[in-house]
This record gives C-alpha cells, structure tokens and sequence, in this order.
C-alpha cells in the first residue's frame, strides 16, 4: 500500500471525527427557558468542543509527520494505524460524556475523558515505535539509534500531560478539562515544534 | 506540511460541515398535524440550509484561493488553518439554532448566527494576514506590499455584511437571515470575483 | 480552480451524503414489540435506503464523467456545481420522508422525494448547459455543437423518469417508489452507457 | 474512469462509516443512574464498535489491494463498487442494532449483523468474480487462471467466518460477537497476509 492512500483514508476518518463533534452541541428546546441562561449553561459543551477539536488537530499533523517519514508501509503499520484511528472515532462519544458531566462533578466522566486522549497518544506511540524500531527500513529518512530514541520518547512524553488530565479527574473534572485545554494550546503554539522536522 | 495534504484534510472538514447541515431539517412525526402544513412551517430550515450551504462553499472557494498562493505552510499556517475550520465546523450548530429560533422572533439565536459567520470571515482575515504579512517567503506569487494590503482588506471588507446582520438580529432575526443570505447570493454572481485571480 | 480539488471536494460531499442515509433506518426500541416483526416494518427504509444509494451513485458517475470533459474550471462551474451539492445533500431528509410517510399512504412525501431527483437531475442539465454552451472554452475535448445539444438532451432525457416518479405520487407512493428504484437499476444496467464515453 | 477516483470515493464510504460507528455508543442520561453501571452496561456498543471498526478496516485493505490491480476500471467495476459501498454504509445500523439486542438474547439481531458482513464479504467476491473473469483486460499485472481461481476462493474461503457467525447467532448472540472479533483480529494479525501481494 502507498502512503498517499493510508493518509487519504486517515485525513478522512480524522476530517469526520473532527466534525462529528459539533453533533454534541445541542440546540435548547424552545420553551424549556430563557434562551440566553440556555445558551450559557452549555459552556461545558462549547470547552469540550473547541479542546478536542484542537487535540484531534494536533494529532493529525504528528500523524502526518510520522506518515511522511515512510516510504511505504508494510501491513503491521496498516494495523496499527486502524487502531489509532478507532481512538481518535470513539473522541465525539468522551467529548460528549465530558459535556454532559462536567457540570455534575462526575469524576469518573473526566477520567474517561483524560483517559481517551491518553490511549490515544499511546497508540501513536506505539504505531511511532512499529515504525522506527520493528520496520526502520520503510522510512525514506536515515535516522540513527539516537534520534530514532530521541522521537519514541519524545512521543510518550506527549503522553503525560494527558495521564496527568487522567489522574486529575480523581479531584477535579474541571482540572481535566484545564490540562487538556492547555496542552492543546500548548502544541498550537509557534515554539513547541521548533525542532520537529523531519 | 504540503500544501496538497492540508487542502485535502479541510476540504473533508468543509464537506462534511456541508452535508451535516441536512441532519438539521427533522421529518414531522407521523400524526403531529398535516404533512403539508408541517412541511411548511419548516421553511426556516430550508431557508437556513440553503444559507449556510452557500456560505459555507463561497469560504470553500476563498480557502482554496489563499492556499494556492502557497507553496508550502508553516505551523501557523497549520494552526490558523485548524481555526478556521473549528469555526465553519460550529455552523451546523449555529445554523440549527437560527432555523429553531427563527419564528419565535428570538434576536439572540439571529446575533449567534451572524455572529459565527463574522467569526468565521475573521479567522479567515486573520489567516490571510499571518500568510501575507508574517510568512509571505511562503508564497509562490511575487505580491507587493499594496497587493497584499488590498487582499487582505478586500478580506476585512468581505466580514462587514456579517457584522450588519448580526447587527439586525438586534432589531429582527428575519433581517438577518436576509442579509446572510443576499451575502451568498452575492458572492455566488458572476460579476463578484472578476479580478480575484490569483 | 483546477478539476481536480473540484472532484475531490464534490466526491466528499457525494460520499458523505450517500454514508449518511443510514441514519434514517432506526434500530427499533427494545419491548417495542417482536423484534422480527418491527425489522419486517421498516422496509421503506431499506429500500429507500438502497434507491437513494444508487441513485446518488449513478449521479456521481454522471459528474464524473461531466467534469472530466473540463481542463479547467471558472466561477460560474464552481457555482453550479455547488447549487448541484445542494441538492445532493438534501436527499437524505428527502428519502427519511418518504420512507417515514410510504406506509402511511402520504401522496406529498412521494411528490418531495421524487421531485427532489427531478431538482437534482435538472440542476444537473443546468451545470451541463453552462459547461457546453456558455463557456465550451473550458472544455479539453472538441464538440461540435450536435454533440453538444445530444448531451445535453440525454442529460434532459434522464430528468424525465423523476417527473414521472413525483406525478405519479399523486397516484400512489408506491408508484414512485418503484419509478425511482427502476430508474436506479436501469442505470447501473451495462448496456445503459453503452456509447457514453466520454 | 480513473482507478484514483474511483478509490477516493470509496475511500470517503469507508472513512464516514467507520467514524460514523461512534454515533452509536450513548452517552448516559444525568440521573438515570450510578454513571460507572450505565457505562459498564454499555460493553456490547463498545465490542461491537470495535468488531466492526476493524472489520470495515480489514475490508477496505483488501478494497485497495483489489483496486491496486486494475489499470482502469469500466461500468460494470464502477456498479459493483457501489453495491459493495452499499453493504459497508449499512454497517452503522447493523452494528447498532446488535448493540442494541446482544443482552437482550436476541438471535435475530445477532443473526442480521453476522449476516451484513456475510452479504458484505460475498458482494466483495462478487466483485473480485467479475473482475477476474469478466474483464481481466482491466488488469495491469498478468495473472493465469490458476491465480485467479485461487484469489477468488480466498476471497469466498474469507466469507466462511461471516456464514458461521450468522449462523451461530441461532444459538447465541455471543457466540456471533466472539467469532466476528476472531475473525477481525485474525486478518489484523501479521502472519495472516503473508503471500497476499499483489
């Protein structure tokens, strides 16, 4: 299989989840109240929105960095890809739980929350370290043992600050959803890639 | 990044934005009044749809006008890109709140549809701006600096209806949705885009 | 705008629009009744489900088949083809319609879902009229104007089997229902595009 | 018509309904009960997500591998396609539905999702039929006889797990779940594919 064709169908299942999100965002019922105070007592939704939709984004271009590296893929990339395409799927179902129980206090919904985005980050790890240490001859690029360590660990720790988000939620789903938040802007930010290319 | 794979990644995101906005028109229950006058009592919905659905294609064509410009992106590029499509990735939201709320004469729903709208022409000026004037070394054409002040003013100009019609939501929500929708007319006409190229 | 990001922003949108009919065929509520029973009920649903399906299928060939004609593509392109989406992506509230309304004997659900074809397939001689006789500049193959208006006729020809499928709905629902499917299975008939290309 | 186009369409198919299997799994109501058994209770939306996740994934590999033979494709290629693409879009209902049903004991419902990727796999062989032995012209690699009898018993041989799992839902839904994820896993692991290219 080419890469373009993995990337094509990829582009397509993060484009989808991406937009699915919004499906979550529920128009008030008319009649159910003051449409202002309404509006406002979505915010959850509105948060839970805009974060996932930014860390979705962020892993899509990791991926796409990750992708250009390959020459071409053999069928255990292929795999490992579809497995972190199902984490990045089930996103528009944690979203929705963390909307619906920010508000409550539910712990248990902010783990989930946390909790998705961190098995998500450590499939990417995964597929990254199928990649540079089980298939180093798919990739276009000559990378020595160091720089090949260098980017697995880079990977699994981009992964903490969603354990963190995870454990978070035990006090605070408030606190999950700030971590979350403040590692997608963090990512979003011109200095955190400064050196990561290629 | 390519240019190519970021167009390919938001061109999914706008075409499903687009198709999403069907999920809004609800078939009437069978056995909650004549079929005919349930159907017509949904022209908010089709009105909205069709609304969003142009504005939806005209921003489609202008994204694809500003990214041919490049020959390659940066990581704002990417992020401000990831912006854009967050705020067209709301409007299926926004738009159902408007065709919801339109016959109960609610300004707010009107002032949060123009609104989102207005957003999203910012983002897209903001866009524009960070290519022009931050990054133009990523530019294939050679544009002066008066070029570049006039595409991104013509850019500015192009949020100015918004900013009117959720203006008149203040005043009427059908306003709004007429001035929205002149909008799109206007920019689907022939005679609008005479000089855009390139 | 070349043909190129046109196809693939369009087969977005067609592939969306035909994956999303399946939201209309709902999964009975459990101790709503005899499972086999309630599965037995919904056949409206499959079989509009599998003539939206191929006709939105075989409409995609058509604009396939058009836009392949095109080395490049203007505004006024861009506009129809985009009027043409529009009305692709209504056809999954068209076809919940009729498959809501089918059993109910509902002659105006029939007449909107066979007309929302009609729109289609007309919409679709109107985007093939502007190519061939507004700006056959556009055009990478040479037509003589016979040609053109035998293109053009056939396109108008396919149209005719819609209006007969909505009329008919006065008649019956049925009527229309198995106008569509008919029309569906006919073009999916090798021999139906026999002389077709290009 | 060109084999890319024809994939990025069915790329799209397979990219919105393997996202769309999220929207499936249901975040709890507030209240309707202690959140940690609601999401437990939820297990059977969770296998089958994943069952059929990596199904849809298995069949859109071996889509590619098909296509990659094929030089150009014609009507007949084009139709089959879609009637494949029609097997796939209706995955989302059926995985619901066994969802759904799985705790309820529901032969039926194991029986109908067992059976959707039965009808899925043996239109694929359908498929696969007509392009090895009706139009091996379209091909671009020279396969004898014996290799073509051979890819399309494979491709039956692939369909037997589907056959036995719908029928095992005779005697338990279970059963049906367990041999789907079996089968699912089987094709994800590496050995599997060995000899598969081209």
């Amino acid at each position: 299989m080419t890469t373009s064709r993995l990337e094509a169908f990829s582009d397509g299942v993060f484009a989808i989840a991406i937009t699915l999100l919004v499906l979550d965002i529920h128009v008030p019922v008319p009649g159910s109240g003051d449409l202002a105070n309404e509006l406002a007592a979505r915010w959850p939704s509105y948060a839970a929105y805009a974060i996932s939709f930014m860390t979705i984004g962020v892993i899509w271009i990791n991926h796409h960095i990750a992708i250009q590296r390959l020459g071409r893929v053999d069928h255990g990339v292929v795999v490992w890809n579809l497995l972190l395409l199902m984490t990045v799927g089930i996103l528009p179902f944690t979203t929705s739980l963390m909307a619906t129980y920010l508000r409550e206090g539910e712990h248990l919904a902010a783990i989930v929350y946390g909790g998705s985005f961190l098995l998500m980050s450590l499939v990417f790890a995964a597929t990254t370290r199928h990649i540079l240490f089980t298939r180093p001859d798919l990739l276009t690029v000559d990378l020595d043992a160091t720089s090949r360590r260098r980017i697995l660990l880079r990977g699994l720790f981009g992964s903490l600050p969603y354990l963190l988000a995870s454990a978070l939620g035990l006090l605070s789903p408030y606190a999950t959803l700030l971590v979350c938040g403040a590692t997608a802007v963090f990512y979003a930010l011109p200095t955190a890639r400064a050196d990561d290319e290629p």
